[in-house]
């Protein structure tokens, strides 16, 4: 019978901490880190270990999840930063490195070619489905890599959701851009829509319920329509976390000579937006910014500066 | 008991003739009419009766179906044109007129004023769901008109689909715009999506599965975006049909003074292909259109100038 696989997750936050319990779960070793750890300490009751340091955690470890913020702050706990020391040196030669943060395409590639130097493997495998499908283990888990490296985690990224290879390194992400993209612009479509039928004196509640089911029918249809016929613009995901996707998306088209048009008008509108004070309010507040489009000559402020944080 | 109540419908073509069908299988009385006789033959081995004028078609009929071609086609046929005569003078006292076909919220708001003189209702109740929609009887049905008046055809409509009361006069006619408006936007957003994740060196294919059951996913997704991977653009549904109905779209909304951003990008990109040789392509084409948007010069013919018909 085989060693039972040691599995490390570095950012044991709103995502990360209902990822490991789901590890946990599913059988293996699994031992977590957290910048603070005043909030990882119930997991200790659910059969995670909690970890000190970045260090102790990942020592020994076959696979380590790396679910932090921002793809420099992945840089820094991997290969250090401002004279701190990354843990990439003390890493296990053998094991495989799975970033789960959305990072740009580009760190997760450079990520991939260190990490190969010492000998470990490494997977870019953003997640969809948010806090609820972390908890609920059914998150929809892209990933990008080499097939070995890939075959060697599978087990472990089951324990969290449904993963589908994407791929090559940097694929992962990709995947998470262009699902970003799609959101970002059918929630345009469907804030036109609404508008359309609620000026025009339709029924929108009804044709909420008419379109699903059809051809305009769509998770953001009906999510983030129904958000929009209540008025319910408490986050969610925020317009600025939109914006930013979809900068990275018009920086990575423009690197492959792609001009996304709807991309960015999706973008421009939610510049716009968040410059206006929208910028904590959900990201189907866009609703607002369209409502307004016409009447509001540019560079003025208009109805958004006056709604904020979404309550 | 009270007396079968007695269906006419008019325009027994792709959709009609087996909506015809679905009727008749639910116990009405039915009879249809088709401008081009042949095509509705095989329509009286199945219960309906083929009547060779509309003015046989709608004597004593309780409930009137138009699913004729344009709003101009209705308006000639309910009123006459060019010293030609329509049925409505000779329509039962308490009939209930329903136009299925997509026509302009106005035409629909005006036929409905006509006939109220008449002593007859009027419903309009465009569909989306298809020939495959109007086979299998599951046709969503956007219904538009006084509460009495869709209460009296409440149960021969639902013999063809899912029925939802979505206003006035004139609203189904505002939700069945609304839904092409999110299908051409939509469109948009998945091929711009695909060409970043195939231009990035991604699995289009898997990606696409791995999107389903998130944020990003649609119809649109799952039925274009698989044409797009594929490069099947045979129709389906036209890219010219598309451009009109996003021109019905805009002409709409500025007569509300409201201002479409997507709905016009839309436009504008379905008009160029329809301008470059692709009118007669699949809607899902924009794909080629988005592909080619920053190679080609404006005005000058690009790729698409070369694919025509979808074969």
């Amino acid at each position: 019978m085989s060693r039972r696989t040691i599995v490390a997750l570095m950012g044991a936050g709103i995502m990360g901490a209902p990822m490991a319990r789901n590890i946990a779960r599913a059988g293996f070793a699994i031992r977590a880190w957290n910048r603070t750890p005043e909030k990882v300490k119930a997991l200790l009751n659910e059969g995670v270990s909690v970890c000190a340091t970045p260090f102790a955690c990942v020592a020994d470890a076959d696979v380590v999840i790396l679910m932090l913020s921002t793809g420099a702050v992945c840089d820094e706990v991997l290969f250090g930063a401002d004279g701190t020391q990354g843990v990439a040196p003390v890493l296990k030669r053998g094991a495989v490195v799975v970033v789960m943060s959305s990072i740009p395409v580009e760190t997760a590639q450079r990520h991939a070619e260190r990490l190969k130097a010492l000998g470990c493997g490494y997977v870019d495998a953003p997640v969809s489905g948010g806090e609820r499908g972390a908890i609920e283990g059914n998150l929809s888990i892209m990933a990008g890599g080499a097939e070995g490296d890939l075959a060697r985690v599978l087990p472990v990224l089951s324990a969290m959701g449904r993963v589908t290879h994407v791929g090559p390194c940097g694929a992962g992400q990709l995947a998470k851009i262009a699902n970003q993209l799609i959101v970002g612009v059918t929630i345009g479509a469907v804030a036109e829509a609404l508008l359309l039928v609620e000026k025009g004196g339709g029924d929108a509640e009804a044709v909420h319920r008419a379109l699903q089911g059809g051809f305009a029918d769509s998770t953001v249809w009906r999510q983030h329509g129904r958000r929009m016929i209540e008025r319910n613009f408490k986050p969610g995901a925020y317009a600025h976390v939109q914006l930013k996707d979809l900068d990275t998306a018009r920086d990575l088209a423009a690197s492959l000579g792609l001009d996304l048009r709807f991309g960015a008008l999706a973008r421009d509108l939610y510049a716009r937006m968040c410059e206006t004070g929208g910028a904590a309010l959900d990201h189907s507040a866009l609703y607002l910014e369209l409502a307004e489009a016409r009447k509001t000559p540019p560079n003025q402020p208009h109805a958004l500066a006056n709604m904020t944080n979404g309550s």
